[in-house]
């Protein structure tokens, strides 16, 4: 394996569950982030443990969330408070002989360590420009840009991608022998998530579509 | 509303941030959980936090899960640690004529509380049943059924719907007035869930194809 992109496990990402299923290549971990947009963050604040869905980019080695400086998410992690960050993408059912062998095929990663926040006006910039570009590539040089009353009111955040477990789960139903020859049919029903027909706002008018949304559909 | 239906907030799930998404028809959070197959569970141990996945189900107002014995999740729940639950489907990009604005549709689901074990072998089958129910209408008829060892070392565990957030976002683009104008395309690029055209395992020969496999992909 190269060592750049390794992600060597420590004693928390060690994956004791079904170990044949741990990935430890970047290239595999940084897709999932990359083709997912939604994350889930479980942190403590108050006695309790919560767990809050939020929209995720990724930029070099890091995982970006951002958020409003009312929120109870953005106050928390700022004030650096350890959280474990999970990302999944289900891919499809795993029917199987038996029905104690039914499974699903998945890709996750899960993420531990502290956000930072991420300092400085042209720093936040940045980020959110990478943040529009996964969003769609070009879009930032159409849409009005943020100024500096938006900007400053947006908490941008990240953590670094050093200590996470990625677990891949791509393969047909395993049955025990016993089970091979029952007549049951058994097989992967897939799902995956689709793009549907862009929906135009009213006030487009004399507004050239951009090719992302005439592609955007599947 | 219906005082069957409402799911009054607690301190915990009051949504503070943009309030007017929040949706308090039993109805429709059901309908988030049994739409998807795959929930976020946030809970401490051995002083860290962690964000797992895994599969869930619903009956009747409790979400289930199910895991084997050496599972850190399930031994954590199973020993009654507080945990919060998260389940979102997202509906789509909402692209806006600025960059501050833009947005996604989604629905959200943030469940608080305490997982209890499912105790005996007949609740557990029932449990199962219903689990198999979501998979596909009628499999439990022709899957194997566990038998008593392999029902001994599933783990079932379920939560109380009491203590909810939902969250639903399912509107265009909210542009400022000042922003209306610009010549900048606006909408929704919308995503959805899709199934797959079924692949066959090899070991079906002589397996009448089930309706709920033939009708699967969209």
């Amino acid at each position: 394996m190269n060592e750049r992109s390794a992600v060597p496990p420590s004693a928390r990402t060690t994956i004791r569950r079904l170990p044949e299923l741990a990935n430890h290549d970047r290239a595999t971990f940084y897709s999932i982030l990359d083709e997912s947009y939604v994350c889930h963050i479980a942190f403590s604040a108050n006695n309790d443990t919560h767990c809050i869905p939020t929209a995720h980019w990724r930029k070099d080695d890091y995982l970006y969330i951002h958020g409003s400086n009312g929120s109870r998410l953005i106050k928390s992690l700022a004030a650096g408070v350890q959280t474990s960050v999970a990302i999944t993408l289900l891919d499809g059912l795993v029917l199987a002989k038996s029905a104690f062998s039914h499974s699903m095929n998945y890709r996750s990663a899960v993420i531990y360590g502290h956000f930072e926040i991420v300092q400085g006006s042209a720093e936040k910039l940045e980020a959110l420009d990478v943040f529009m570009d996964k969003i769609a590539m070009g879009r930032k040089e159409e849409a009005r840009r943020g100024n500096s009353k938006e900007i400053a009111a947006t908490n941008i955040l990240r953590i670094s991608l050093t200590e996470v477990a990625v677990k891949i789960s791509d393969s047909g139903p395993s049955d025990k022998d016993e089970d091979i020859d029952l007549p049951v049919w058994a097989g992967i029903l897939p799902m995956k998530m689709t793009r549907g027909s862009p929906v135009h706002n009213e006030n487009n008018k004399d507004v050239i579509i951009p090719d992302y949304v005439k592609t955007w559909a599947d």
